[in-house]
């Protein structure tokens, strides 16, 4: 046996406990009690799902190895996705894929986002260079929805929504990344109210491609004489093909892809450099208000950052199943519980267990994450209370952070492991494992780093309402650790004390942050990093113990949340301690010479 | 700026750090003092550290991206390296980098293992692809000096000494890796006292390639009624071209490569399949014992461990140069520390301060761990007290799995750190920060995987001597931390207190070891690798506040060892309590229904 078998490499999504996930962390039952979903019920969800998985499987996982091995071609301009990739898409738009969590005004489906979460990450595990596309049209289509012209959106969204045309975000440039304030792409007013739009956007995923008919920019640019900075940028609607009043394709628009990235991974997903305006300006229409491009931008990217957790999650789940398929068939030496002749399957060594059990364990403290954080999302969009909405908007903004971080970094911790469980096959490209790893690296990059992300988190999520949000969020976390005390239930072996002291570290270097927010900035930015892990073990460890709770001894439920407990949430107290005494460590001889 | 400039890109051997290093963990002054390095002095070791530094920087580094990009290529059982790589192997040899810690009997300088540590860092660093060819040259001579007959020493090790022949392991094959008890080559003994070899072996770096004159495999392989298992292998030199006993090069051996794998990493180097004996038989040589050939091997092997930790610390000191320089050269944002216009370099930002330190503070632990290692070899083999180098002996032994694998998981962490610091760029090839990750990801499978490591030092190396080895080791740790509180200076932060807990940590899971490893075996390979890591960022920690202590308050050491008790070793209480309590849950359900 030289490579991953076809079994190893098939995906089955894991629908039961992605519903499981759903009832526990999103709550499920509750939102369909208080009505949230009209005309929805956890078995229609649960179909959705169920058929999301069999697309998945069926139709874009079989393309990912080969998806990846080919990649996108660039030539002249254009770009060549891989075989199969144009085929699918377009099932993927007829199948109603694309349209499932948009607005009904455009054609879209109005499912939740709990239900968009969930089939978003199985997209992601079978073809996360696939996943990508409908993800970024995605929030392209929030950003027109929130900031459009009821002409503009009439004109692009039922086309986008259906699939017919993508959407991409251009914002970063050469000297423009995490801080987009020297962003210099220019847009100028024409007489017509049009914008004539000029400059180079680096890193634009499917910034061009063949599997739409038309491409949907939204592009950053500054206006003449706009404040310097982030409070001067627009927001403009730059189309590939501009669109005729009556919805047909016009000419092309002055905008070409130069170049595509060659990249560690997401070979099939082209990263392009875009030129806007080489002959004398594209035509750009504003969305939302000249100079406050930024916070629609906003819009856009909090919703993709759910998604990139999603992908981490989604990447985390397939490493985690080729890997339990290998180390089921692989056999060597013989375990402690093996009897018979012949070697064990590696699966019954402690070790292998053990990160197996961390790969499974960290992908379903993420995926619980994630759906917590849709959950407000659907609470925000849908209550009809306003306290309602405004709290779950915060706690939304609260845990993205977490969604996009933690679940991007651990899906680089679990493809790791992975690897590491096919041991010498793992480095051998044909297995398939290593392109988990190539893949998800670029996850804790894209859409704000996960520096960034843990700088959010604490400047701008701790402080909300007085530090009312995160309190609350804490206390929701300590009710749940109080019913597994005293649940005293001997299978859940340590896990209310570990729990518990999880949870006393972060309240600790909650309140740390708290004192020193305004007073040491830059500590709490040094420390924004080990704070962000913290709190999102400690949330982890609570959803998997709530589902826990749920189940009976025998149930793997308890197993693996007991394990997370009792061999993950461990590091807890240490990033407590580097919180609260680490930061003066990192700061010190901060003018160089520690790099001299 | 597009890519990882030049400067970014380029590799300076760390001199003063490795000096350092070798006078902090492997006691170099000491050493000197007892006589051990006959005719050697600091000034010279320095020298040839600073020498290879400019070898490694010149001639090794610069190709180590276009190796990668390039690769070895497969042609008719011919494997061609990459341009450039047959010139450099040559001035290597030249040199006399080969010959460095070859015994002087055969030709060699007779330099002692902390040299060879220091100069198989820089190798590794300027490039890991290049420095598995002598990695593993020097393994085979030291099984051929451990194991063989005067005559075929006198026959081989002259020219694998020099260089002009490469050497190779040939140990699994594709139902025989970690374990090898199942291996089924085959050796026929005859009439000549020569064997006929015949079988496949996989994964052989560079079992073919263009840079040498003959290459000479190591090869395991069973007896006709060799005993089952593991005690029923023998070892055999088997040289690609036969070798007159005048010791020019006679007709071809039956022994071809049929292919070179396609990898995630170590590009430039060739993995093979080779076949014995397609026509008829490979002409082997009996090295050591019939059916001993694991012994021999383990020679090698243990060696070779050594080697591989070296090539994590390379790896994980170019990624650390390679994301300073791009830190200092990237401006993104103001930093707390800004004053002025424009945007601050991101080094100045103190997340990307902690990632930096990161980065810094393993790769110099992980660099005094392997340097320890070495010392310890050195005075098992030079000292003239027959007690001295049994205790030696045994401490290498005890430290070796943590010089392989802390130093290979880090170098691991390292690079993806590496990656993240560059942002966006850091995931495109060009910019060379993703090879290093690539790279990397080999180190903690081959040479026993580091699951295997960890099992290796709490199943054999801990009970050495009734567990007086490691109780010598640990109170040795315990005399440097009280130096460490007696001092009392303010500068070291919470050095002494972290140091304290994280031995107190280790002291227990070393108890927890001692009093399971016979009543509940499968509990102690549970916790091993936890305990691994425990033990090895105890060891880390401790090596860089011995080196803290020798340097005034405001050396970079001072901050870097703090840095590192006050954030990585902050781990150290947790991974403790998952060695003692996590086992449990790590075997619930040990028959596979938690995997269903």
């Amino acid at each position: 046996m030289r490579s991953g078998s076809e079994t190893s490499m098939t995906y089955q999504a894991p629908v039961d406990d992605i519903v499981f996930a759903l009832k526990t962390a999103a709550g499920l039952d509750d939102l369909l009690q208080r009505g949230l979903y009209v005309g929805l019920d956890a078995d229609t969800i649960g179909a959705v799902i169920e058929e999301a998985g069999k697309f998945g499987a069926e139709v874009l996982a079989p393309l990912n190895a080969s998806g990846d091995k080919v990649g996108s071609k660039f030539t002249d301009s254009a770009v060549t996705t891989p075989p199969g990739f144009r085929d699918a898409y377009r099932q993927f738009a007829e199948g109603g894929w694309s349209s499932l969590p948009c607005a009904e005004t455009f054609g879209g489906q109005g499912l939740p986002q709990i239900v968009s979460a969930a089939v978003g990450e199985i997209w992601n595990a079978s073809n996360v260079s696939f996943g990508l596309c409908p993800l970024l049209t995605q929030g392209a289509i929030h950003a027109i929805e929130a900031g459009s012209s009821d002409a503009i959106k009439a004109k692009y969204l039922p086309k986008m929504v259906a699939g017919t045309w993508t959407g991409t975000m251009n914002l970063t440039e050469p000297h423009a990344g995490s801080d987009l304030g020297p962003l210099s792409t220019r847009a100028e007013p024409q007489s017509d109210g049009t914008y004539r739009i000029t400059g180079t956007k680096i890193f634009i995923t499917y910034g061009e491609h063949d599997m739409a008919e038309n491409i949907i920019h939204l592009v950053l640019a500054r206006l003449p004489n706009a404040p310097a900075g982030t409070r001067g940028i627009s927001l403009f609607l730059v189309p590939k093909f501009l669109v005729h009043d009556d919805g047909s394709l016009g000419g092309r628009n002055d905008v070409v892809c130069a170049g595509i990235e060659h990249k560690l991974g997401i070979m099939a997903s082209p990263t392009c450099v875009m030129k806007f305006g080489e002959k004398g300006g594209a035509t750009g229409y504003l969305i939302g208000e000249e100079n406050r491009g930024l916070a629609t931008m906003f819009v856009m990217m909090n919703a993709a950052r759910l998604g990139v957790g999603l992908q981490g999650v989604g990447v985390a789940e397939r490493a985690t199943q080729q890997a339990i398929a290998y180390a089921r068939e692989r056999r060597q030496g013989k375990s402690f519980t093996h009897n018979g002749s012949g070697a064990s399957p590696i699966i019954e060594h402690a070790d292998v267990r053990r990160m197996l059990l961390t790969m499974k364990a960290m992908t379903q403290a993420a995926r619980m994450i994630c759906f917590a954080t849709a959950r407000e999302l659907d609470i925000a969009h849908l209550s009809n209370v306003d306290a309602e909405r405004k709290a779950a908007l915060d706690k939304a903004a609260l845990l993205t952070p977490l969604a996009k971080a933690f679940s991007t970094d651990i899906a680089n911790e679990v493809a790791s492991l992975g690897i590491q469980v096919h041991g010498g096959m793992g480095f051998i490209e044909e297995t398939g494992a290593a392109q988990y790893l190539r893949d998800a690296r670029i996850l804790p990059i894209y859409e704000g780093t996960n520096g960034i992300q843990a700088i959010d988190l604490v400047t701008r999520k701790l402080p909300l309402q007085g530090g009312a949000v995160v309190a609350s969020y804490l206390a929701e976390l300590a009710d749940v650790i109080a019913s597994v005390r005293v649940s005293n239930r001997p299978e859940f072996g340590s896990m209310a004390q570990r729990l518990t002291e999880a949870l006393t570290g972060l309240q600790c270097a909650t309140l740390w942050m708290g004192l020193n927010l305004k007073s040491k900035p830059e500590a709490a930015h040094a420390s924004a990093t080990p704070y962000l892990r913290l709190m999102s073990l400690t949330a982890g460890g609570t959803y998997l113990a709530k589902g826990a709770l749920s189940e009976d001894a025998a149930s793997p439920r308890v197993a693996v949340a007991r394990f997370f407990a009792e061999n993950l949430l461990t590091e807890a107290a240490g990033l407590a301690e580097s919180v609260q005494n680490g930061a003066d460590s990192v700061l010190i001889d901060a003018h160089g010479a520690l790099f001299a």
